[in-house]
């Protein structure tokens, strides 16, 4: 039960992005080194975020990734989910799928309430924020780094 | 990021057994019937079971499986990790790890509250409290279901 390397580097892409802002174009080779993704894995992860809308794209000598205003809007969870899809912690928690003890089994609401309490604290952190070294009041748990240890971050 | 097939057994598993009681021992054969297990794979499930001292087992004519002391006080966490290991949702969360971002890096926080809040749910719903269809009033989200739902559960 963990997290892909895809989604991990896809958040870092995303708030790499948010932190250069929605002005510049970086390139695929600068995404690279600033995340430490290897170029063909991190290709596929900037193709998942432009499909989700969370960045836009351009080809050429001035060519590059941006994040966008759907982007800067979103939260840690919607760039996972653009990434691996919904997340579903067991199975039976699967939308739409025919759960036949989803009534009677004493576990399941467990399953759905530890989902919930997860999926809560990733939607609550905005990549923007996150961006800007502030969480945002309701997570109240202060992230006091500036736009440095974001670049220490993303080459780390 | 989604729970193994064996995680999810063994806590069907373990509610089975909490529900039957201490003094009867089950027999592979009840306990793959009742969790819809391939015989092999809980097999395995079983043994993790046992080395965690969460059930005991006994072979021979009169053997069979049943819940210790250490296992009708388990919670679900303690019967996924007893079967996968520790839980981490993000590989910088490994204890020990050395994760040069660990204290700059603006998603880390939001990946260690995220797995408390997971975990914290599931160390909360104690199996004996499932089996007997009651999560505990720390959740607040009852279960209403007796033993009857339980055992539809584990048949299904």
């Amino acid at each position: 039960m963990q997290l892909t390397r895809a989604a991990d580097y896809g958040v870092r892409v995303m708030i790499y992005l948010a932190a250069v802002g929605a002005v510049s174009r970086i390139s695929l080779v600068e995404l690279a080194a600033a995340t430490n993704a290897p170029d063909s894995f991190l290709s596929k992860i900037l193709q998942a975020l432009t499909r989700a809308g969370l960045i836009s794209s351009r080809r050429g000598q001035s060519g590059g990734f941006r994040i966008s205003k759907t982007g800067l809007e979103a939260s840690m969870l919607d760039v996972i989910e653009a990434i691996d899809g919904r997340i579903y912690l067991n199975t039976c928690l699967i939308a739409g799928k025919n759960c036949s003890r989803k009534h009677s089994c004493p576990a399941h609401p467990v399953w759905a309430d530890a989902q919930r309490a997860m999926l809560q604290v990733l939607d609550a952190a905005l990549i923007a924020n996150l961006a800007a070294g502030n969480r945002g009041a309701s997570l109240q748990t202060g992230c006091a780094e500036g736009p440095q240890s974001l670049i220490d971050c993303a080459n780390s």
